[in-house]
């Protein structure tokens, strides 16, 4: 008899199926920040990895598996999608880079063209799985799932501008010496370069920034507040050149939606979504509003107020959006 | 239309089925330790109360609730079972207290009368879940709960000598002056008085204790370890003469069996289960030994390499456990 | 030679000073829910208790410490404040209860009488401590500890409307379908039957809800948000009604206070602080205010922009405990 | 006024010196593990980055500050060391790479050059310090940190064999079928190479799997046990090969020493201290041993019961390191 049977009575069989289990597709410095966010916070007990670069996906795998001690989780890794099975919510990363000429039509292509293999595959093992779309650009790319996917729009969505929220939370947060969820600031729309600051709504202590300062977030603010949101827009530019890659910030955004799911807390975060119906949008496009997120994906939007120029930015980006989106072939 | 409707834009409806659902039965300060160990660690994000006493039932939800701001958790509590319904574990803390004079089996055959009329329910609207009984005497108590429910038996356990380990290695830990969680030591068997020390495994680092002092845990020990273990025995009768009850310790221990058994860990814990053909036992009575936990409950039970009057400690709480058995009326 | 000595090779003492020591004074319902939650929640890992009470403050230590395998922190207890020193903040929660026919005053005074012996030992044992008042009325008690003390302002703190507002965030949550903690909403001023709610402030996700419904909180609202802050004052009555004390959500609020503190996390949180000079309050009174909690303890309160209204009932708090203050003998 | 002025009312200045301060030197791959695996983890609210790479540094500083919002921490880095100033702890990953065709002790003397300009910086600025040297060859890299700064024995550790042991652990627990922390092994000596794997202590459950099968670990095992120990080896080799570099097991090792020290939990784990006077060792060499580590760093060291091949290997290990010591010029 083994050691192993000498030492164990088996009762029954242990189960393979876990009740919190998260796929990220991709291990790139992306995928695995998020899957280390995701592990290190203990938000969830099962992670499986995929990946076409099977040295990657296996370094990765054996990495974490390293440390499971200090994780209390399980580590799968596999080209086959049966490794995802029953996953309650899967992770997109993966994805091409722009070629140098290459036209942002042509990537959203190519792009798209990686998704049709990827969908397909996790919805097959997880008919009920909820999808996270973090490939760039992330709006598009959300859409474009959400219609390979088949999946109800409740269930698809993108990290959007959650990250670029927590960002402008965090400078806010440095100029008034407090902690960054003690200010409530929202950047909605479009994840990157065309995201809209919400400066009527940021607050501390239901105290609006704008009451104090009227022009706060203009051009003719003495105190320049405006600029924080250009640092935003610039900070994955910056941190790109600084270390050539941006991860943690990415990776800590997307766990803290998982969270959400999972917890099904009901939390209100700025993922992007179908907004259609919602703050005169009236095309099927997707881009981020305050959300709330629970075990069912995307239950509500919330209806901002917006100032007449908030609502024609975020016009603008729906119509872009839909611009693109017509040029994809699915 | 009303302010809720004006503020959210409906997409879905929300989930209500959380994937980590917990019930504890009775509200007693047993009871309220265990949900509060597993809110306050995060360990379930949606506990359902149930309690005959509805005004104490109350009450406990509420103040529960006033606190979800700092749980991020979902807390129900109703007198009708439907609250539980989709439990993924469901903890049993009620009970009758012992009558002055009352026999110990006419005591064990008023707690099966209420175990009667909690487990039917229980699996009526949780059909998988698992079950473990705190209620006392809970090695017998589970047995009970295990005949009535008509579950197969790795999905029915009590939290055993969880609790007396764990006092075990905290004093063994004062004794030696390191981490509690650095002293490897059990108790196994019946949970209160006649548990079992098992001495020979005691180990730190993998050094055996037995090794260094081949005494120790016998009455010939000059440094008298084995007082450790009359310790452990007075633990439960000496908080309860000082401050009335005991709570913390085994809200934690069965929060910590909780928590292996939704993260699916498959940790090795003394939990009392049917112990049935192990360690020279041939009767089906419940009582502790190190087993694996996990999502499908006990999997496997740690064949322990007893010395003889180990065993037969152990053959003697069995024996005791059967006696017990035959006169209740299920 | 021990097992001890055999076992170990002795290379330096071991440190008794923790770096994040909280105390918690009084092992009664709420003393024991501050303790608890913060273990529980890994907030501290050293936590002292004192009591008058010696069997239960004894009972109290030895039911944590056997649970001490699933907090990893030490617990110590004593009569003597030698068991505190060192702490980085102590949590008062000692205090007498109102005897029939007793008028307020009679009661603060014996409350005072009681700090008076308290607070000069914490601070002896922990000249840099940081002081949190639990016990009730806690606003005029902070100030009498304050006085007692000799510490400066910012060093003492009373848990305030850290509780109400919790419950008023909650109650808002379960009315919209959201998280509590993406209801920013305030209770502010006096904790307990004359405190403020601040119907101006409350918004989800910078969308102000009195924008949308001008009428909330007022009488003439047909959707009577106001019930909501009348639940909030009822709800420690109603708990108490229920199931005799309140306890865990005002041990989850102080933990909450002590994890900003010890973190340095500089959260806004409604404590109840010294406001001269601020909302337009002349006195020397300790009142709650949304205020920046860190290492410092108190080091900034948010000026709130109040209706004429909420300023009224702010002053007349404010009146009422200098008409209190000025009766207590320090 | 500006709009920080309007709104806070200062009451006293912020704190800057947090409790709970950890400095990483280096931001490679390694030494942002570490630093990621603190914060995500919650082990510190303040990390400190070094790094002589500009660049690199303020990089990765702007991307942990961009999710700060869910790390509840404050991040510093900078070229100067005062922006390390009263850390509790200093990890140090940096060091230079193997040149081809360089022998073991150039790069060593490298390594150590390095060493003697980051020790008295760090020492300079916290000199209440533990300092955890990463950098490999960990064993003889600690021994030259612990000669440059001047620190008692017990305040310089290296990592050691804590990663390897967690790996040892792991792939038992996946040959046993149960969580790796039930798993009780330990690997001692060297990191790396010429480790030794204590069999003769390996434990589930105080049962010692060289009582079941008492050939465990050596030659002659029909198991072939001991293929679990060269693949504990060969673990860095493949994670290198398959992506480049190892980071996630190392940082989680780290910041579990890390964790142990900042709650002074007096955990036992196998740091490199040293180790003379322990085991038969008689000279002043670093190598890793089960050590009680907690607020004053390595408090006590295990003496294990090792069989005769166990000493000799370590005794081996030790000569070797005298031999590289005695060529290194401090």
């Amino acid at each position: 008899m083994s050691t192993k049977d000498t030492l164990m009575h088996v009762v029954a069989d242990h189960c393979d199926a876990a009740i919190d289990k998260v796929t990220v597709v991709g291990t790139g410095d992306v995928g695995m920040a998020c899957a280390f966010s995701i592990l290190a916070q203990g938000i969830s007990s099962d992670v499986a990895l995929i990946d076409m670069n099977e040295n990657k996906l296996t370094g990765e795998k054996l990495d974490l598996q390293h440390g499971c001690l200090f994780l209390s989780a399980r580590i799968s890794a596999g080209a086959d999608y049966a490794v995802t099975a029953n996953s309650k919510v899967c992770i997109i990363t993966a994805g091409v880079r722009q070629k140098e000429g290459e036209s942002r039509l042509d990537l959203v292509q190519r792009n798209a063209d990686v998704l049709k293999n990827i969908v397909p595959n996790l919805v097959k093992y997880s008919p009920d799985t909820i999808l996270i779309v973090v490939t760039n650009p992330c709006d598009i790319m959300a859409w474009v799932t959400w219609k390979i996917s088949g999946l109800p729009k409740n269930k698809v969505m993108a990290s959007g501008t959650t990250l670029d929220s927590s960002r402008f939370r965090f400078f806010i947060s440095e100029k008034l010496g407090v902690s960054p969820d003690s200010v409530h600031a929202w950047i909605i729309g479009e994840h990157g370069d065309s995201s809209v600051a919400v400066w009527s709504g940021v607050n501390v202590a239901g105290v609006r920034l704008k009451d104090i300062n009227p022009k706060i977030g203009s051009d003719s603010d003495p105190e320049n507040w405006k600029n924080i949101h250009k640092q935003v827009i610039q900070s994955a530019y910056e941190v790109i050149k600084l270390k050539g890659f941006t991860n943690w910030a990415i990776g800590l955004s997307t766990a803290s939606i998982v969270k959400s799911i999972l917890r099904n807390s009901n939390k209100v975060m700025p993922v992007s979504t179908c907004i259609k119906g919602v703050c005169g949008i009236e095309n099927e496009v997707f881009l981020s509003l305050p959300c709330t997120v629970g075990r069912n994906g995307v239950t509500d939007i919330v209806e901002l107020t917006l100032s007449e120029e908030e609502r024609c930015y975020l016009k603008f980006s729906a119509a872009r959006m839909m611009e693109i989106a017509a040029g994809v072939k699915l």
